[in-house]
């Protein structure tokens, strides 16, 4: 590998056992496996999915959708409030693909009954205790008055309700996103006897990447959406998701700077690169990446005494002991992983597997449509 | 202007103010602008500059200067410490252009004087206080190596010392810039009265937005180098170099979503739309954006009582106080001031300018070599 300039490096064989593991936990406990495709948004990555027999999955955008349309993918959900305004895309879609919209809002469902062409499979998004959108769940006017909406529309079918329990992001102990999980669990089954006589068909998916790697048994809906899992990351290690040998992906950044008198080296390698997240750790400080050494195939873990301390636009400033500053020289390329693997991959729009194969991202792809 | 999903507006009429006002302030001063394109990294708004008769720029990566290379540039500094793995494209582009490169370590010097096959400019960076990189100025050791160094070289030509006062985007008041500011320059001269007689051409650049913004006077040096004031942004405001109404860049978004029981209106517009800069006010609240209205052809001052309190991957949330939260429904676009206009612009990949004009960024344009 001749490696010049700030590159994501993919270990496909990590990729691989990652979805592995969740498709058979995933299996066992009798549920669906709609993973999320926001984290990578690579058609490659995709085709690995399909090595597991994956036919259904999720996405965040319209645009996301298009992509993976193209490459061949039918039975799509966009598990984000659905946007009106790109009606007409959405109607292209749905007339391509088997497609699934969010709603949160009675003008939501208003306007795709009233817009969409083409028949539709609609979810309804509850917000099981996250707090970032979605219908509280003794909201029953509402419920309601949306659902007999859809029930109406000859063009929305109800396919159920839907949850992310983004809070177990804050969480680091098993016995709290067990809290977490089976309180969604409990609440989508409330909601599930109440409208199954109107809808008997209703489906319940939730699935955050926390919850799904965490808890061993997810029993109790019909389908489940996490996302990260496939390349897991430092926050995800952090939560407990993951051991440090399961994370996929890891940025390879040339030394560009060496300051003896302070023990910090500075990378080619910063926020346009890296992303901005950060991880706060149990002793208060903020890291924005761990460092690992290089090696032909892959990486080490994590070193001690080295950690990517900040960033700024093109910078990372790492800092080290006097004794791992000295393993460094001017021009070496030092392996980084990553806080958030779905922005790091975002903004890098491609990736460099261990094998030595480009991959693509969405985001290096110009106009779709 | 159809907008249906998150877009990132420019003012050209506001963002050629922000260059005018930057030259006329380099010309009374005696200085020259070298300004910074890695703000908008867009062909189309360096042609803006060429109206000023500016043709020296500044960039930060050998890409960049690639892609303005391409575009009829030809005298480029490179603001960033010479990455010496990519000696191949540097041979390339000191082939075609004026290419000035910043050293840091005597390493990087003697790495350029073995590889370089073509004349390079050289600059040393001084850490005149900020401390992200630089050579202190009393390292005169070190210094003394890396000119001899340079001086026996018969490729790098040595242009002089060069720095970065980054430290200023943490003060707010003039004096305290003014200050950061004059210790600077009184730094560079000593370096300059030290190495006059080994180089009796050399010269002094420096340049941050807040110093080139809010003193009046920057003469001194030979050379300024400010990026972000072509579109300026929160974080300028809240430091003081600008005004609201010289914010260039507006971020147009989606309302997907409405929670009426606590005034918060959700946007089609996260982290990968706006990056993850946020902006901590004086009463401790931190923001990542300020919301205005949008009008055919342009927007706003930002409206109080609502504001971009939080992001997520591909959710922006809004806070609202119920007066704010009632003027808002589904389907709406939200106008939003970015924090750091930088980037935002990286992520987005592209600008709508008010006229509806598509312009590019280099970071929606494929390969370039």
């Amino acid at each position: 590998m001749n490696i010049t300039t700030p590159t994501l490096l993919l270990d496909k064989k990590k990729a691989f056992n990652n979805i592995q593991r969740m498709v058979e936990k995933a299996r066992n406990s009798g549920v669906r496996l709609r993973p999320h495709f926001k984290t990578h948004q690579s058609a490659q990555v995709g085709e690995w999915f399909r090595e597991f027999n994956i036919d259904s999955i999720t996405v965040s955008s319209i645009r996301m959708a298009w992509y993976f349309a193209r490459h061949g993918w039918n039975d799509i959900l966009v598990a984000f409030p659905a946007n009106i305004l790109e009606m007409e895309g959405i109607n292209l879609l749905a007339g391509k693909v088997n497609l699934h919209l969010v709603a949160v809002n009675l003008e939501t469902v208003e306007a795709l009954a009233k817009g969409l062409e083409q028949p539709v499979r609609i979810w309804l998004k509850i917000d099981t205790g996250y707090h970032r959108t979605g219908i509280l769940p003794h909201a029953h006017i509402e419920l309601d008055e949306m659902l007999n909406l859809i029930h109406k529309s000859d063009r929305l079918h109800f396919e159920g309700f839907l949850t992310h329990d983004g809070h177990t992001y804050k969480e680091t102990e098993v016995e709290a996103i067990r809290s977490i999980h089976n309180t969604s669990v409990y609440l989508l089954h409330l909601l599930r006897d109440r409208y199954k006589a109107q809808f008997p068909d209703l489906k319940l998916s939730m699935g955050d990447t926390p919850s799904c790697s965490i808890l061993e048994d997810l029993s109790g809906v019909d389908e489940i959406r996490p996302g990260n899992f496939v390349f897991y990351d430092l926050t995800q290690e952090h939560i407990g998701s993951c051991n440090y040998a399961d994370i996929a992906v890891c940025m390879a950044c040339p030394v560009v700077a060496l300051h003896p008198d302070r023990h910090e080296i500075i990378l080619y390698g910063g926020s346009v690169h890296f992303s901005k997240d950060s991880l706060q750790l149990a002793d208060g400080s903020v890291i924005f990446g761990r460092v690992v050494a290089l090696a032909d195939n892959g990486w080490s873990e994590p070193l001690e005494g080295i950690e990517l301390g900040s960033l700024s636009q093109e910078h990372g400033i790492v800092k080290a002991t006097p004794k791992m500053f000295g393993k460094y020289k001017i021009g070496d390329l030092m392996g980084i992983l990553p806080v958030h693997s779905c922005l790091t991959a975002d903004v890098m729009k491609g990736y460099l597997t261990t094998g030595g194969e480009q991959l693509e991202h969405m985001s290096g792809v110009g106009q779709l449509v």
